[in-house]
């Protein structure tokens, strides 16, 4: 991916926590080269987070000297050194302000989180800010949905997070299908197409009755046992019940709205089949190009355009 | 516990997925003597449920030719011979009309499990009919709540089980502390007082917001992070949010109503709290006495008061 036409200018991470992107980018936001490991937070407790860096930016062929930027978990108060979050409500051109230097040879900084700090809706966020940074004009008004492990939804208003949900979906659906007695309904190789009867069914079951998933969960199981559905359906319709348990609330809770959502794999077709079922007016964007993208808006904030 | 002046007449036994419970019991329906164990139905698919069934029969002390009648999972597909369900709607004192024997020295026989079959809602019980007989008139009209691993509420009328829902609440409970995020934020040796705060708060969320249950699990976490709440708190929360969503559900569905509660212990204690508060004109019932109850109305059925 080396070009002499494009030199580099920064390294823009995406320190997760299980997993580590590292990008060598060009002034022009565009990524020279990739490295990408397992060493996330977790592995770096134990290992220590500046010696994975040192490994990555060598693989990246980074010359030194080259600032760094991190966004997630490597600024959480367990990761490398904490980036204190920012409090809602708080504008994401300003994100930059908020990082931390760390004790490393040459300018390495993370991004902080936002967070929520309301005794009657407390959540967090670190690494998401970062890609509504990517996705965003600095005036934009409107919803963003980041499906995953823990589905974010975040209500924009003229460039300022002003307030946010997380839902467990995707570890509900692990912990559900791997260690309840659904194990036995569910095939975890299963895939869930967005097209299949059985995600639709779990989808409109949870849309016409929010409040009912614990009760829904049973009735997949009692489903097999009564000869209605089959055992090759079971991730489908969970993964159906989850999502539209999700969807209605987050539309109870936002409002049906422009939306853009962050995720263009699998699970983002799943979402926007979803979604746009329900009305709302969706416009997809890739969740790694989001990260770039936010990392270098904020470069561009730090080191000036020049770097 | 044995007394000359109450001859053996018949032996009681619920036969769940992992635990034995048997009753030496009188014509009069008093306990004579008891005998539990873990082998229950997962234990006996391997060590086989005849001798296992021997065992316990000796342990009550039961005389030659005494007669064994089983509620529960031993009925199972997958248990020691299968009771195929009767299904809803289905009059409770016909339960024994649906008993079938085993292949066993003597007279032994397993009742029946009820079964929804309809495609919209299916369900299943196996064990709780049982106890249902045993705290209903023959022309009851009413709900009864049971709660546990797996809570049903059944609506029934003129002693009738004419509908019912199945809720994943113990399990979700056990599943979501154990093995999700929520694990740091969960002390499971922490005990969930009727009267906590952190119990109420957690009821009070979920009736508030049923369908938000996925939100609501992370806001435990992030309350944590941002020192709103403490771990200690942790269990307690769950517990609340989890009955608080369920009982919403229930209450939608079913309406607020006279109400048996199925459950004397720490867990009816939580429920009760939480139903009165809800309006429900709340009987409790001890669990137990309703399965042995149950099963001495069966077993008078089938045998007749002189055995």
């Amino acid at each position: 991916m080396t070009s002499v036409s494009t030199p580099p200018a920064f390294v823009a991470v995406d320190w997760g926590t299980s997993s580590f992107r590292g990008w060598l980018m060009s002034a022009k936001g565009e990524a020279i080269a990739e490295s990408r490991g397992g060493e996330g937070m977790l592995h770096c407790v134990t290992s220590g987070f500046a010696p994975v860096l040192r490994h990555h930016l060598t693989r990246l062929g980074a010359p030194d000297g080259t600032p760094v930027l991190i966004c997630g978990m490597a600024g959480a108060r367990q990761g490398w050194r904490e980036a204190p979050y920012l409090k809602t409500p708080t504008r994401l051109e300003a994100l930059h302000e908020g990082a931390i230097r760390v004790d490393a040879p040459g300018d390495v900084r993370i991004l902080p989180g936002i967070a929520q700090a309301r005794a009657d809706r407390p959540d967090v966020m670190r690494g998401e800010e970062t890609q509504l940074l990517g996705v965003t004009e600095p005036d934009f008004t409107g919803l963003v949905c980041i499906p995953g492990t823990h589905s974010k939804w975040i209500r924009i208003e003229g460039g300022h997070v002003v307030e946010f949900s997380t839902y467990m979906t995707g570890e509900l659906f692990s912990v559900i299908s791997q260690h309840s007695i659904l194990a036995h309904a569910i095939e975890t190789d299963g895939s869930s197409q967005a097209d299949s009867a059985p995600f639709r069914e779990g989808l409109a079951a949870a849309l016409a009755a929010p409040s009912g998933l614990s009760a829904s969960l049973f009735r997949l199981r009692a489903a097999q046992l009564l000869g209605f559905e089959q055992r090759s359906d079971g991730a489908a319709r969970l993964s159906g019940l989850l999502i539209g348990t999700e969807i209605a609330d987050a539309r109870h809770q936002y409002g049906v709205q422009a939306l853009r959502l962050i995720g263009a794999g699998q699970l983002g077709r799943l979402y926007e089949a979803a979604l746009k079922a329900q009305g709302f007016d969706v416009t997809v964007a890739d969740a790694e190009e989001a990260s770039r993208f936010g990392l270098t808006k904020a470069a561009i904030n730090i080191w000036g355009t020049q770097f």
